[in-house]
């Protein structure tokens, strides 16, 4: 029997979403999805999401590396923020990070009342959608969104993860942004780069110095890592398989 | 200076949006907005929206013309439902309708703390983008969407008004869901009523009998009303000027 695909387009929307039974895959390409990738391809053992500041600071008292960001600025106390370039081999293999992020654990949150959550992005797409294909599950592709704004980014990144499942003819969609999306992909896909060159959350981070990462966070297949949340914390499905 | 262009999704994604000064247009392409135009067009006075349906049923019995539905269905106090086909002349003409739909009393409740409240759809395309580009304002289009859910008629609706406004040079946009709601719009526009076929509210009015109005709430023009609200009463704007 064939599954269904659903894409939410916001935070704000995912209560129409709910599903007790699907895999939930939280899409925030620029930059919370594209950095937790990259730290479990470098090697990196967990990651601990906390909401607050200040739990955030009471990890780095105790000895944990940190990685903490509002609105793409590093938090004074963090060792980094969220650009994918800081979870390095050196900084993170074999370690535990303490992340925060500006709304990454309430999507998370949100997520976990599923059967699984996943994080997917362009750098691991095709481990993300072979993997999907692969469990009996329905699928529900959850664009993080700015400031539960729909976003550009996240909505052509669950457009390419949904034409995907769809051309493997184990999903249906009767899901109105789940078509939305694949058509918005369907006009980025010849060039990505320059699509991607009218969304807004492109400008802020361009505005804040930050989009050194842009092209990075928009190239398929630099991992196979799949992150899935486990009893609050992610880690590498390879290492819980 | 040029008036900034936004979209919105969801009435789930409103509060995102609030703008006093703009002018919020409402798009709710099946059915309710082509019912509203329809009406206005066939020289209706004026329309009370209510929310409640003893309210409807209220008015009833003062010897009001009702048009009430929920999730499509006429209710059965009241003179007909939500099909723009309803409103004919003999019926609307000089009365005062009071109408009550599944989720369109909220949407304007939600759009009335702007500068000004409008109906738009494609019926009414041309005279409401023209009077938008002719008034010193920012603009919100707003989508109804289905059960806060987005939907695709109204996305690819507000595309098109966005698309007029922005070559109309009046209007610059840095909002990522006008920029989608445009691109979804130049994916439909070869094909409108092809593409709409894929929408999840074309299947369901299919499913209740009630897409014999899609191809007229999808036509071009049909109509110069443009019914805005006034004190919490919809009215056509050419009474109001």
């Amino acid at each position: 029997m064939k599954r269904n695909l659903e894409v939410c387009f916001s935070p704000a929307l995912f209560h129409n979403f709910e599903n007790k039974d699907a895999i939930v895959v939280i899409i925030d390409v620029f930059r919370a999805s594209s950095a937790i990738c990259t730290a479990f391809s470098n090697g990196a053992s967990k990651i601990i999401p906390v909401a607050e500041i200040h739990e955030a600071r009471e990890y780095k008292t105790k000895g944990y590396l940190v990685a903490a960001e509002r609105d793409g600025y590093v938090l004074d106390f963090a060792d980094f923020g969220n650009s994918p370039f800081n979870f390095t081999r050196d900084k993170v293999e074999g370690k535990t990070i303490v992340y925060s992020t500006t709304n990454g654990t309430r999507i998370i949150e949100l997520a976990s009342s599923s059967h699984r959550t996943a994080i997917g992005t362009f750098i691991n797409i095709s481990a993300i959608t072979d993997w999907l294909i692969n469990q009996d599950r329905d699928v529900i592709l959850f664009c993080a969104g700015w400031k539960d704004k729909f976003n550009l980014e996240d909505a052509i990144c669950a457009g390419a993860i949904a034409e995907k499942l769809l051309k493997s003819s184990s999903f249906i969609t009767i899901c109105d942004s789940a078509i939305a999306a694949t058509d918005l992909w369907k006009v980025a896909a010849p060039h990505p780069l320059n699509y991607i060159e009218k969304a807004a959350q492109r400008s802020r981070l361009r505005d804040k110095g930050l989009d050194d990462c842009i092209e990075y966070c928009m190239t398929f297949d630099l991992t196979d890592s799949i992150p899935v949340l486990n009893e609050g914390v992610l880690k590498d499905l390879s290492i819980l398989a």
